[in-house]
């Protein structure tokens, strides 16, 4: 059976060139990158080698402003920390209501544990961000901004540059998760505001594991882990040297692909969009259509339920999502959705299609053959599609299509 | 050029078994392990497999218990946070002065900006704890006791479980790093009352970027990392499938290798130590005869310089290690050998050999044929050597031979 991976936004396949970048990192050039002998020395060149690739992928100033971490959730955390001990005296955050719960997590346990305020900015039907309602909430008790760049679940980009520099203006630090973002959109985070910035190697074909905290020079830090002086003193522990080689070679090959890939992934998705909503009725893109990763595909089918969908894609070999994998085995749709009112029974029934370079034309041919079927055979055995003979509710429709 | 690797304190060389058991992760099954699709289902037993090999290797109790981290650093910092956070009216700590920097920077900075109290419990000349400065720094206002099982530097094995013991008569938590120890010493984790233990993978024959923080099940925790229900809410973000899958394939060869290595190793150590001792006049082993790792032999040769030595070491293709590699760099002599009193002259002259499974007799041989003429040779260089004439110093000599 064609096997058909459409969950990149939850992870993607290491690239074989990363693996064999690798490999002599485990066995042979194994020695501690700080070590005073030669097991260690190339290990070192290496490390910078692979700095300097983050650095371009990144569009940053200067290498030293890379911290590499064990992910995305490493890096949200220390930068969440770092900056309310740089700004004690400020105790409100600003975030979204639509963010990773690696942001989320953290920010209401500094809520219900440490007297902080949050402010967790709205968005409208399309997800977009409240700017005024942003506005509003910016002032000089801000210690931090964090919002993410690219959401994961709908892919709606927000303007993070532009909200950096307003943050700027009340003197709070701002962060962005740009774990989705970064490898799917051109970054260049030197012409920005941004102070500090988040990213994940393995949602573009890095290992798992891996990852890295930007920190714009002029900005101060401080570690979560502190006792060595790996990292410029920024990050204690023995580097991950083989991870950190594999996410260089993985930002090099993302460098590669974007001029050629990008254009070709957004048209695969549009093209399974299009096919999907012209076979199916009663569905929905999820998400700003104007504004959006290319490889993203959120479809809200109405009066079925999505995990259902999954497990018959499944059985044809076809892998998707039905929002984050961190929030799966709940029965509560998206915290992301329901942000944007999308209706409950449009939310339930939302997967998330995600691609990436390595989805082909015959994946999504696959897709295309398979989904309507699927959606056909759960509606017939559905209460509410047969209770609304058929036809969206006129709540949804509107705004979702 | 035979080369010669005794440097397994800083880091090991992966098994290639390891690396095998890996290497599948990276590129077939690649899925997030919480996804709902079969691209994620094989990898989520595949950790439960791991889980049970670290529960083994540790002789703990159960499966839930094993956190997997990203390293000794981050389960170090975690068992830590997690003490202070549910001890919130305790504001002692105490450890000791041997401690890794892992231990004392974050302690510290505890003390600078939290107002926390730390104790730092002093060794005598061998390295061993002052087991009555321990019992006076005991009371009810202690939160966390976090005392290391196994020194890197000397290989000085404390006698943790006792210590542990001690330290919950009185109410506190009490975490050990163990990261030099596992692997190394069977350890029955189970039958004693340590709450936490760090461990780091790259010690023993794993990959960099793995580790783990065992918690004992009836203590509770508070994770660091928050936002993702992975690591049964314990330690958000995606897991590091692959480097999980090789701790546990580490873990695994590690009992193997337990009955019939340990005592091989040993008795190679013992042959190095004795066979340089035999050659080399004016140095003696640094740390406790007695309760030692079996694999670590710190010799100090008084009136050279270590860095030099470690540098003609190199030259012949041996890598030892001065100290700590998270302190090199640095011009200090180490504070563990300060904390146990060694003169400068000789604390200066320190050379950690740590080795492992893989030394051969061919191993040890090749050191002793190189290693007393580089000390001749430095000493033919060294003012200091000059106007000892030869001679070790008084205070020197009886404590640490």
């Amino acid at each position: 059976m064609q096997r058909v991976y459409l969950d990149n936004n939850a992870t993607t396949r290491v690239d074989p060139a990363v693996v064999q970048a690798m490999l002599p990192l485990f066995t042979d050039s194994f020695g501690n990158g700080s070590s005073m002998h030669s097991f260690g020395g190339g290990v070192a060149r290496l490390i910078r080698h692979a700095r300097m690739s983050l650095t371009e992928l990144l569009g940053a100033q200067q290498e030293s402003e890379v911290i590499f971490t064990s992910g995305g959730t490493e890096a949200n955390t220390s930068a969440i920390f770092s900056a309310i001990e740089l700004l004690p005296d400020r105790k409100e955050i600003i975030t979204s209501t639509v963010e990773h719960p690696a942001i989320l997590a953290p920010l209401a346990h500094l809520e219900k544990t440490r007297g902080y305020t949050i402010h967790r900015i709205p968005v409208d039907a399309q997800g977009r961000l409240d700017i005024d309602a942003y506005r509003a909430a910016l002032s000089d008790k801000v210690a931090l901004v964090t919002i993410m760049w690219a959401n994961n679940e709908t892919g709606t980009l927000f303007p993070v540059p532009a909200l950096a520099t307003l943050a700027k203006e009340v003197g709070a630090l701002f962060h962005t998760d740009a774990v989705q973002a970064v490898g799917k959109v051109e970054l260049a985070v030197k012409s920005t505001d941004i102070d500090m910035l988040s990213l994940s190697g393995h949602k573009f074909h890095a290992p798992k594991g891996t990852g890295a905290l930007y920190v714009r020079k002029s900005c101060r830090f401080r570690p979560l882990f502190r006792g060595g002086h790996q990292e410029r003193d920024r990050r204690a522990g023995t580097e991950n040297a083989p991870g950190i080689v594999g996410l260089g070679k993985a930002a090099e090959l993302a460098l590669e692909h974007h001029a050629r890939d990008l254009t070709r992934i957004r048209d695969l998705r549009d093209r399974l969009e299009a096919g999907i909503l012209q076979q199916v009725g009663a569905a929905a893109v999820v998400g700003d259509r104007e504004r959006r990763l290319p490889n993203t595909a959120t479809i809200a089918f109405e009066f079925i339920e999505g995990e259902s969908i999954l497990l018959l894609l499944d059985r044809e070999g076809i892998a998707a999502s039905s929002g984050s994998a961190c929030t799966s085995g709940s029965l509560e749709p998206s915290h992301v959705l329901r942000a944007m009112g999308v209706p409950y029974t449009a939310a339930h029934g939302a997967i998330r299609f995600s691609l990436s370079r390595e989805t082909t034309d015959a994946d999504v041919d696959r897709v295309l053959e398979v989904v309507p079927g699927i959606v056909a055979r759960l509606r017939s055995m559905s209460p509410y599609w047969e209770a609304s003979a058929g036809a969206p509710r006129a709540d949804f429709a509107p705004a979702f299509s």
